[in-house]
């Protein structure tokens, strides 16, 4: 029986388990990888005290920094539920099953998908849901990202450096997403932006070869061999089947992280928490963990 | 008229500057000092991504990361009111007052005094809040540190490397903390633990000699050439007259920030979310700093 067991280890999961054993807490963390949407990311600017690092940086000294406690930690398997048993929490996974006095949920958020003809059939064999892992193998190619938020700004940044052509496919009539970034954007001169415009087919033979988009009611046909979608996240909170949520799958938490079910506490990405930000997940990752310890301090 | 005015330059205030100034805000930093209490920590283990930096490193990064921006800055000015006013929130200093649609108070914490005799007296005398600051001048000397929480084992772990002998004078049954903290001072061979006592004069000529403690009802002198007060913290929230604060002073925020004012938002250790730590206050700066910009765009 652990005092805690930890779900997810991205910036609020790692953050969370630095604290908890810097509390001596008996700790497990499960998870399915390490450094969640921050090793996604390419340039960050915005955690402070380091003015610049690319994502898989930040995520390995988050990695480094977590290790150097010497964490038990189950990788690569996936949890399936999560529940409260008599005064315990069971949390199950593809492999087993734990015990816990306590549960932190820091399972983050994946990317959100099209559903669009094409997409499953060429995902990974042109489109992508990842540009700082896939950006490199479009070097010197024409490219579409999908989307008009922070996420689809940022890799249109990473893909203007590499790709050929970087054509912008955004369902509003403006980009949204940090003014530092939309001005960067502006100034490139291998960018195309279509706004008021939405994808409805990837096309290809073996691989990507175009994307037909809809735009203000006109088709027109883009030759592009990669296709970036970068519409936004889910949260990956389908096992946590007993705990409330919001309208957007998101888990609720109060003010101190706790959900409704006592015990189970949750942070980052996964919460409703207004903000996904590397900087507020971790700070969410260390009340989450400091909230774990006072509710055992108050119910041992 | 600034869209923002940021009370404070700690890790919420700096993290809240660098979070509105990449949304292009039109931003105003006033402070009397820029690193706030990260500034005077000593080792500071649990920012997620450093390992290991101290606190004065930690907080020049973040002054660096701020001033990257060229946010403006009015520094060593004294805030002696927030108000809002019609509908903008006036910032009063010893200096003047500026106006802004929207403010967050990131003012955070200071040191706690005694309130015994002597205290005053021997201010900068031997007696001091800050063994980051003024830990050396202590050099091979005999020292106390009154306190057994966190501040007050950082500060011990400082001394012991410096002084000759360090006396923590704590006035519960046990020392609180960090357990890896408390591991290290129990193995330190120049710490004597005083629990259950408290100080009740501070002795000296020119400068600091010695203290009078009361342990468990008896009476003890310790010759000492060095106090560290390490008792804890008081916001600094008197300036915001018409903002509601808890029983401690704590100004009490909504979980998105949100203060009883509109437009104000509170950020880090002046507010009452639970977790006074460096990562907690740079997450919450960056939700307060959404927030506004939220907010402004919702009122506009």
């Amino acid at each position: 029986m652990y005092d805690l067991i930890i779900i997810g280890a991205g910036p609020a999961g790692i953050t969370a388990s630095v604290y908890a054993a810097r509390k001596k807490m008996n700790l497990l963390v499960i998870t399915k990888d390490i450094g969640g949407q921050a090793a996604r990311s390419a340039d960050i600017e915005n955690y402070t005290g380091y003015q610049f690092i690319s994502g898989p940086e930040l995520a390995t000294k988050f990695q480094e920094h977590m290790k150097k406690y010497g964490i038990a930690l189950k990788e690569d398997e996936e949890v399936i539920e999560v529940d409260r048993i008599n005064d315990s929490i069971t949390v199950k996974t593809n492999e087993g099953a734990d015990e816990a006095k306590t549960a932190i949920i820091a399972s983050g958020k994946k990317s959100r998908e099209l559903g669009v003809p094409g997409e499953k059939e060429f995902k990974n064999r042109g489109l992508t849901y990842c540009a700082t892992c896939d950006g490199p193998l479009f070097t010197a190619k024409d490219v579409a990202v999908i989307g008009g938020g922070n996420s689809a700004l940022d890799a249109t940044l990473q893909l203007i450096k590499i790709a050929k052509q970087v054509y912008i496919i955004n369902l509003t009539p403006a980009l949204s997403g940090d003014a530092v970034m939309r001005e960067k954007i502006e100034h490139a001169k291998n960018v195309t932006i279509f706004n008021n415009a939405r994808v409805t087919n990837i096309m290809g033979d073996k691989f990507v070869t175009g994307i037909k988009i809809d735009k203000s009611g006109k088709t027109e046909l883009l030759n592009v061999q990669g296709v970036f979608v970068e519409i936004g996240l889910i949260p990956n909170s389908e096992f946590a089947k007993k705990v409330e949520k919001n309208q957007f799958g998101e888990i609720k938490v109060d003010c101190f992280n706790q959900t409704n079910i006592p015990g189970v506490f949750a942070a980052g990405d996964v919460t409703d928490v207004p903000g996904k930000q590397i900087i507020i997940a971790a700070g969410e990752g260390a009340k989450a963990a400091l909230g774990t310890f006072r509710y055992l301090a108050q119910t041992k």
